[in-house]
C-alpha cells in the first residue's frame, strides 16, 4: 500500500494533462488560457478514457465549446468558475440537456429549467460539459460506469459518473447527490475528494427527491481548493477560505461506529494510521464519543428512507411499474411502502433527538476520523458498495468529506472519511488540507 | 358576526349541491352514484362559479371524466379518495396537465411526471379535475382568482386557486403549498379548512420548491373528515381517525404571538370568543408559554426564505430575469441575493434550537388557539394578505390547521388557526373537530 502523493497526477487511465478548477481559473484570469482551450483539453481527456469509463450519459460538447467561446469573447467581471468543465449527475435537472434520473422511462426528456444548483454555477461562469451517470432514481441498479483506476471494479453509486469522470481528469469538478452514501463512497472510489454538505446548505431545487428528508447535493473534485470554489458558486461569492489550521490545534475523534468490523483490514489501517500520524503532528486524538446519536439510528434511517422513497416514485409506480428494476421494486420501494406511517414518525423523532446529541458530541470535537467506505471498490459492476459508513453522517445531516489518501495493494483508492458538526463545513473544509498535507508528509 | 353552522352549506356563490369528498366515496360505496355523476357534478358548479371566480389555471374536464368512467367500469377495491374530484395548485407537478409554477415564462409546460402527492392521490382514486392558480412562483404576484365570498376582495395567497375552489364548492379538496402562509391564509379568506402538516409529512417530491426549509404540501377541504380522506392517501392508507377527545379532556394555550396589535378587532374577539367557548365546555385555557421560541424568528425567517428563494430561482434569474414581476425580484429575491451565507448559517441554527423549544412548551399543551390572518380577506386582489399569524408554524415546522368557524360583518369568512407540536398531526386534527362543534353549539 502506498499514499497516494498527489492526486491530481494523472490517473492510471489518464495520462494526460487534468487541470483543477482553481488551475483553469487561475489560468484564464492570468491570460495563459481560454475557456475554450480548456474546454477542448477535456475534451482531449474524454476521447481518450470515456470509451473505458463510460462516465457520461449525455455528452453536449458542442454546447459546451460554443459556450465558452462566449465566455472568452464576454467582457464581464469573470465568476468563480469562469471556464471551469462541470459534469452534473443525470438526477439534476438542466434546460438544455436531457434528464433521465438514470431510468430508462425519462431517456431523451428535457425539463423545462435547470435545478438551482447547475444554474448557480452557469451564474459562476461554470461550463456543463455533460450529464453524469446516474444509478437508476439514484437507488441501487447500476449503470453502465466503470471505475477509472480498474474498470473490472464498479465507481460506487449512486453518483457513478461524477465520481468516475472526476476521477478520470475528464472534469475538475462535478456535482453529486447523496442519500445515504452516493457522493462520499463513489468519490472514494474512484480517488477524489467527495464532499457532502451540511444538509440543505446547497439548494435542491431541480433535484429528484429520492429521499426528501436525507437528499444532499455533493461536490466531486481532485483538491479543496475546488471544493471551495463550488461552495462560493453555490452559496455566497463572498465566502473565505478558512486558513488549515495546524496540527496541534486539532481535536480529533476516531470514530469506529458500530459498523467497524464491516471495514476491510486496509480500511482499518488507513483510519488508525491518520490518526497516528495527526497525533505526532501534534493533534490530541481520542475515541469519539457520539453521546448516544447512533442509538436505533440504522433502522430510523431504513424507516425513513423506505418509507418517502417510495412515495417519491409513487408515479413511476403508478404508471411504469414494470420498467423499474427488480432491486428497486423488491427492495427500497417495497420496504417502503411496508412501512407505517406512525414508524415513519417515530424514526422522524428519533433522529431529531439524535441530531441534537451529536450538536452536543461534536462541542469539544473539531471532526472525526471514519471509513470512507468498508474498503477499496469492490470488483464488478452489478454491486455500487456498502453504504454503511455513510449513513449516520446524512441521516444525521453533518457534513463529511472522503479525502484520496492510499491505495491498497490492488492500487485501489481508499478513502479517509471526516465528519464534523452541522453548519461547520468551512472548519472541516479547511481541516482536510491538514489532513491531506499530514498524510502525505 | 355570525358563527358559521354549516361551512359545507352551499356558499354565497354556489346555490348547487357541494358533496364532501367523505359524501362522494360513501355514496358511491353504497352504489347511490358514480364516479362519473361526482364529476359531472361539480362540473356544473365549475360553470355556474368559474366565470367570477377564476380558480384553475387549467381545466381537464374531459380527462376527468374519462378517468371517472374509467373506474365505474373497473373491479378493483376503492381507493380512500374513490372517485373524488381534485385539485392541484399549479407548482405542482402533473404528467398531463400543464404546470407553470404561477409564471408567463412555463405557460404550457407539460412535466414529465407527477408530483408523489398527485400520483398518490391518482393511487387512492382520486380524480385530477385540473390545476389551480398560482401566485408567480408561490410568492406575492397574484394571478386572476377572486375570493368566492365577495369577488372584490383577495381569495389569498400563494395557493389562491385551491382555496377558492374548494370554497366555491367546485371541487371537494385541492392541495396547496405553504412556505409562509400559503395554505392557511387562503384557506381562511376563502372559508374552508386549510390544513398545513408537520413540515416533511406530505412527499414534496415534483413541487416546485419556494424556500426548501420551509416548503410544506398543505390540503384545502371542507370538514375534518375529508382532511382525514387526504392524509390517508398521502400518507398511509391504514391511518385511523381519532375520535373527538372531549373539551374537558384538553389543555389550550392562547397564543398571541408577538404580532397581536396586528390582528384586527374582529379577530381578536374571535380568538377570545373561542378561548371561552372552550372553556365553558370544561377544557383548561391559559397563555400559551412558548418557552424562547419566538426569540428572533422572524429575522431567521426572512433570513433563510430569502437565502433559499432567491437560489431556488437561479434559473430565472439567469434566462428570464425580464419575465419576473417587480414584487418578486425586489422583494424576496433582491433580500435573498443580499443575505450571506453566515447569515444563513446563523439563522438556520435560530431555528434548530427554537424547534426544540417549541416542542418542550408543547409537553404540556394539546393545541394553541391562534388567528389565522390579521383579519378577513383584503379588498382588491392586488395584495393576497399578510402571513404574520402563519410564519411561527411554518418555520418551526409544526402542524396547523384553519377552522371556518364564523363571518364578519361583512359577510367574509374568519379563519381561527390551532397549531400543535411536531408531528402530532392525528392529535391536531381530532382535536379540530372538538373546536368546530363547540363553536357551532
Amino acid at each position: 500500500m502506498t499514499n497516494i502523493p498527489n492526486i491530481t497526477s494523472p490517473t492510471a487511465f489518464a495520462d494526460v494533462p487534468a487541470r483543477t478548477a482553481t488551475e483553469i481559473t487561475q489560468a484564464i484570469a492570468a491570460g495563459k488560457l481560454t475557456a475554450s482551450a480548456a474546454v477542448a483539453e477535456v475534451l482531449r481527456v474524454v476521447a481518450q478514457v470515456e470509451p473505458s469509463v463510460h462516465a457520461w450519459i449525455h455528452l453536449a460538447a458542442d454546447n459546451a465549446l460554443a459556450h465558452a467561446r462566449a465566455l472568452d469573447q464576454a467582457n464581464d467581471e469573470h465568476g468563480v468558475l469562469n471556464g471551469v468543465p462541470l459534469g452534473f449527475k443525470d438526477n439534476i435537472d438542466t434546460f438544455d440537456m436531457p434528464t433521465a434520473y438514470g431510468s430508462s422511462i425519462y431517456t431523451g426528456k428535457t425539463p423545462s429549467r435547470d435545478a438551482a444548483s447547475v444554474a448557480l454555477m452557469r451564474i459562476a461562469g461554470g461550463i456543463a460539459l455533460g450529464k453524469t451517470v446516474s444509478t437508476e432514481f439514484a437507488h441501487r441498479h447500476p449503470g453502465a460506469t466503470a471505475n477509472p483506476w480498474n474498470p473490472a471494479h464498479t465507481p460506487g453509486g449512486s453518483s457513478s459518473g461524477s465520481a468516475a469522470a472526476v476521477g478520470a481528469g475528464m472534469v475538475p469538478i462535478a456535482l453529486g447527490t447523496q442519500t445515504t452514501g452516493s457522493v462520499i463512497r463513489p468519490a472514494a472510489y474512484c480517488g477524489v475528494l467527495g464532499y457532502k454538505p451540511t444538509y440543505a446548505d446547497i439548494n435542491v431545487a431541480g433535484v429528484l427527491p429520492n429521499t426528501p428528508s436525507f437528499d444532499t447535493v455533493g461536490v466531486m473534485a481532485r483538491c479543496v481548493d475546488d471544493l471551495l470554489l463550488a461552495r462560493r458558486a453555490l452559496l455566497d461569492s463572498s465566502i473565505e477560505s478558512l486558513p488549515a489550521p495546524q496540527a496541534n490545534q486539532l481535536r480529533i475523534g476516531i470514530c469506529r461506529t458500530p459498523f467497524w468490523d464491516a471495514a476491510s483490514a486496509d480500511m482499518q489501517a488507513l483510519v488508525m494510521d491518520a490518526a497516528t500520524a495527526l497525533e505526532h503532528a501534534g493533534a490530541k486524538v481520542f475515541d469519539f464519543d457520539e453521546a448516544g446519536a447512533f442509538v436505533d439510528l440504522e433502522s430510523a434511517n431504513l424507516a425513513v428512507s423506505g418509507y418517502e422513497f417510495a412515495r417519491t416514485l409513487a408515479h413511476e409506480r403508478l404508471h411504469a411499474y414494470d420498467q423499474l428494476s427488480p432491486i428497486l421494486r423488491d427492495g427500497r420501494m417495497a420496504d417502503g411502502l411496508r412501512d407505517k406511517y406512525a414508524d415513519y414518525v417515530s424514526a422522524q423523532r428519533t433522529l431529531a433527538q439524535a441530531r441534537m446529541r451529536l450538536d452536543s458530541a461534536f462541542a469539544n470535537v473539531d471532526f472525526i476520523l471514519t471509513p470512507a467506505a468498508p474498503g477499496a471498490a469492490p470488483a464488478g459492476l452489478d454491486f455500487t458498495g456498502s453504504a454503511t459508513f455513510n449513513m449516520p453522517w446524512t441521516s444525521l445531516h453533518t457534513p463529511a468529506v472522503t479525502l484520496p489518501v492510499r491505495r491498497d495493494s490492488a492500487g485501489l483508492p481508499l478513502g479517509l472519511q471526516i465528519a464534523g458538526a452541522r453548519y461547520a463545513d468551512a472548519q472541516l473544509l479547511s481541516a482536510a488540507r491538514t489532513v491531506m498535507a499530514t498524510m502525505r508528509s
